[in-house]
């Protein structure tokens, strides 16, 4: 798994800090790493093809510069280009059919941030600075949000006007932090830092500065990393599967789920590490 | 839309402080404001009407006097007339018809305290003093809980003999607080304060004295009253959609109600002034 | 109902230390309470004998032995026999047949764990020291958690090299903790203590010792023993009834289940006993 | 029961043909039964009302005039007035806010033609001649489908250039017809007449006159009225409700149902009843 | 698997007519197969042993005797014991405690006619003559139903004054029958014969005479048990859970669960009988 | 559209025989239109281009040559390559990662084949011949299905040693079909015909010839293709959303949806040409 096996991706760069590892960061710092809709698509493709690298087993995801993970949706783009602008068309659109292909677009954004959901491996986010509407569409499908004490997070969209929501008011009930806060923060798109973040649930850790935070990051993955694989991507499934159905419902899935799963060598593998006190070493997947 | 539109109803102040924002006050304090039935209905009766009144934008639900929001149900009242009293019944009812009559009796008083959570509006509530029983199964249908510090919450149900619920249970396991937490006060009935609600989520602020929350409150339905009702609306309605719905409904959902939503022209003029750092207009809804 | 109607079962200590009130001990401290298979099935066939008994209101579960509520599966017992061992059969299964068997094995092994959750009278567990793996798996089945400040929880199927889930994955995210913190103790498999239990709401009390968790615990089951049985076992019903479902459906539900239950003389009687501030007797369930 | 409790509704006739039997009637018959808007509100008024009138235990629904059940909804008055004729406004509004609005009034539309659905006492429908467009959506709202042999069925939206659905494509699929079929219909608006209804299980009975179909569905309606209306009344609940969850919440719900209903003396009656071969006589509900 | 196996189960024929087919008579013909309470519980357990008995594959369902396949509960024995006799007791019970009873007993009562739909084997009745009440409770668990021509089938709750449902109004809305046929059908406690429960697709054959249907079921169970039990089992299994969720998660769990079962050794063996007109063996599960 | 712009796919024919209607031809005549893997996913990526290709309203599915539609998977093409052949596989995997690879598999095969149903055109499908095995998986995603007389039809799963589900056991019991009958043909893998499959409501049109069936389905696509494309698409949606819903979210469902599609101009367009008799023209989507 040379980097190079991956197609290069304007304003994200990707690499493998350690073994099994990888990790993607946002980089556009000159513009706060805000998001033109193609770059939306771009992390969607890197994670789809690391989601089935065997060569992974964590990512974490960052963003470059020291003033924001993203400051959001880039606004001057989208208001150029996009199913709002029409400047190309040749006859206007009613209503109805403006809306339909808005559904297509909004459907497809969503499923370029659902990548980071559906990706079979853990995804550990570090997140510092400005971090304001998509930041919290793309780290709401992350498993794990770490972030620095200078962050600054903000629901923006209802001060754009709309509830545009490619997953943030969708993902945030399911993250079970307090619906009270929820709905505070989502009316208001007032700012909220650090420590709030952490006492209502949203990170489960906070660190001094950026780097102490992507260093937390690499470290919570390196650990994962360690792991079977076959338990950890199983994990991670059966918490999301979980997240969305009763508990009849998840307990019948999970056993569906380990009729092969327990056949695993790795199994074998961990209960003999267990008791000789050694590291396993586990296969790809 | 002069208040002289809304019907008065007994035992509620209805005022509008500010722009857009009204205040319900529950104003029966020589009973510590406690509930008849006939009350339950007449709050339902606010909040619908409330609902569709372009005026409006935001609301406030406080009690009036110093020492309760409310003491819950008013027992006697419940005693001497609704379903269980039988006194202008000449015939005794068998337990089935007696069942299918409460049954009938509950589903309507259920559907008066929805009509808080049904409210298109943001409700935010501003609790103080003793908050027992129905003060929690029509809060939970709040958007936002603040409070005071000398607040008083108690479950009362179990100490009336049943799980008479009209919503508290139901509604608490979607609010993301913790289920171990739920159980210990709905199984005992035991009194908690604010600093345990704010801990737990159940509250997502907390002030000095009855005073300063209710303007904590009214402040929050001012901020959230100069957002475009457009998105304001919406950010509610895909929230409480998404309690109760998985992820992928939660979008399609999302995307179903943004197809026209997305068209406003509050789009345009919030990104406007979000680049000319004005304040924008919105035209009602 | 003395306790010898029970048949006694190796490994577990069953005791009665107050009216209605019974307590639950895992018992097998020279193995840190560590479960074998058997062990699982008798601990549900206690809960669901105690579930109907009318002379039990409440139930406190335990772990006997200064150092551990128990310390996970007994993986020597686990490896010698049960479905993965295969000693005794003349021809080996094929992978399908083999998962068929490995699937009732779970879907067995799961019922016993959820007796607990079925259990029709509250379940407080009280934890200490070690808390490893089942621990988890069985005391989220629990109502409420209590611990004492030296537990060390771990949830640790990760390192056993599988996701075999009997519960914990399943119930972790239906106890409204945050999932980040879910995600991340669930991934590593790290130990996290009392206070972190508490501040993610997993807990909703700490104690000093492991006398004092009891104790606490017992209070809580005496507390909950004097109130109507009607409505705590209805409130415990409706509370994990909503828990999986939609608000409208867990409403429907609790009117239907109360047809009858709002029938019960212990209304009358817990009213009363409220207006004359006496202490109401209820009759048994 | 008096049927001048009933206020009397234009373009409707309430009557009582038989005991416990109640008919309702469109009487519009110069204009095919054609349904403007505020007749649609007018029917859900008749339906909630009979719903908890204790007189009534089964309700016909039938069309005036030999011509039409119904023509559907009344193109004429739904151009005129109604949310998407303007006349009425001094601004317009934008796409947004329009939405919002017809997203209201869909809603409230819905609301009067699932009254027929909610009411708590079985509708038998007979339907013949032109049975177009809005005839689908309140008929399959009703409990049992009955129809003459000259019947001309069409599910028309199609054929105005919308899914304005107000029921019939969310509930044909839940008729239990086939989907295929659904779609074929659906998708031409074309016509299809009893036979096919017939054999596709869309009605289940096809009488030769409209006179014969409302005298088939009044003696059916008889034949209900006959039978314990606790059984009747649960029986239309339960399947209502199994119809839209598993087949396990469906046996909760049930267990939580009868545990009042099975207390009825009509168990005891229509037991005896059997016995000794007498028409048993069943108290109102 | 010698017979002798079986605990006898008075009322119960259980014969093995076939290599891997079992058939389940139930035999009290003096009483025209009417069942007792005991009975039920009877059934479910032999239900339960036969579910994962490796030599049986198929399982037929018949009543003994020329005149019934059973005529529904034994009404007599209903009224002198169970839940609602209180001869044994010493103090009257309120109505809350007698419908948590209530409750508790029906949830039994379904759970022992659940075993037939969990059993994991196919199951397929022969119905004959009288076929009422419990008869469809049974059967709607049951795979496939046949029937011969003189089969009388009522839904006869609502003739005994209550929806004490066990499954059959939960059920039959799942069998993919016409809804409005169902309404009528359980409204109206009117028999129904084998033409028209064919027409509705009740059933899905119908044979000359009860000794035809039977060989036709055996038929159909020894044709079934010449297939690959690893395929068999999982088809009953994939199709019970896609009748409960939607297209999404019946795909989600169908993938899952054939992680292990591609691996069967049964697909080899199945595919190369397919290229060599050979009948493959399979091994037991 | 001219079809230029579509890459020809390897066995496949796609053509435009009227306006508005693609018709795509399986042609593999010579292996009677067996598909190989690339087929399937061939297949997928035609109707995921014609989904939202605005020239197309329509879709006709048909199988080239005169004996078979489909015979099903090329079993010869899928032991050779494919997941379950290792050849080009340096060491052997152990059975948790063939497992978690096959999934992967299973879940891409799925998602080719889902693509019919997510296409936002309705496809209707002539069926004809042989048609085995996939070709029920593909069609169970199509809106119609028409059929000729000599139509032989199977569920061939269980005959290959697994329940191989790419759909139709997921689809099959949302198709509202008979469970009895569905249970009995994909338990047994028996051929059924044209009749047959018209009585359960499989398909919704028995033509003589292929031939004819491929002319009844393009003139079914070119009355469709005479609709308002808003209205049809939207139709088809609401339709699918329904099937998987309760009744009460599919409305809410409709209702988001519509509050832009209301809007549409077609509304106007195709009212004033029902008034005027004329065929009104609707602008592509």
């Amino acid at each position: 798994m040379p980097p190079s096996d991956y197609p290069p991706q304007p304003h994200f760069n990707l690499t493998f800090p350690s073994p099994y590892v990888a990790q993607v960061e946002i980089s556009r710092p000159e513009k706060l790493n805000a998001f033109t809709e193609p770059m939306v698509h771009s992390l969607g493709a890197i994670f789809t093809q690391l989601s089935t690298d065997p060569s992974i087993r964590a990512i974490v995801l960052t963003g470059a510069g020291p003033r924001a993970f993203t400051a959001g949706l880039d606004v001057q783009s989208a208001s150029e280009s996009g199913p709002l602008s029409q400047t190309n068309r040749d006859e206007p659109l009613d209503t109805a059919r403006k809306a339909a292909l808005l559904r297509r677009h909004v459907l497809q954004f969503q499923d370029s941030v659902s990548a980071l959901e559906r990706c079979e491996k853990p995804v550990i986010a570090a997140l510092h600075g400005i971090s304001y509407g998509i930041a919290l569409d793309i780290t709401t499908c992350c498993d794990v949000r770490y972030c620095s004490s200078d962050v600054r997070f903000a629901v923006k969209e209802v001060d754009i006007g709309l509830a545009a929501d490619v997953g943030t008011l969708t993902r945030l009930p399911k993250a079970n932090v307090p619906m009270s806060w929820i709905k505070e923060v989502s009316l208001t798109a007032r700012e909220f830092g650090a420590e709030e973040a952490l006492r209502v649930g949203l990170v489960s850790g906070v660190f001094g500065t950026r780097e102490e935070a992507v260093e937390g990051a690499l470290a919570l993955a390196r650990k994962i990393a360690e792991k079977s694989p076959v338990a950890v991507q199983a994990t991670k499934e059966v918490l999301n599967f979980s997240r969305d159905h009763s508990v009849q419902d998840g307990l019948n899935y999970v056993a569906a789920y380990n009729m092969s799963m327990v056949q695993s060598t790795d199994v074998k593998d961990a209960m003999l590490a267990g008791l000789t006190k050694k590291k396993p070493t586990f296969a790809k997947l």
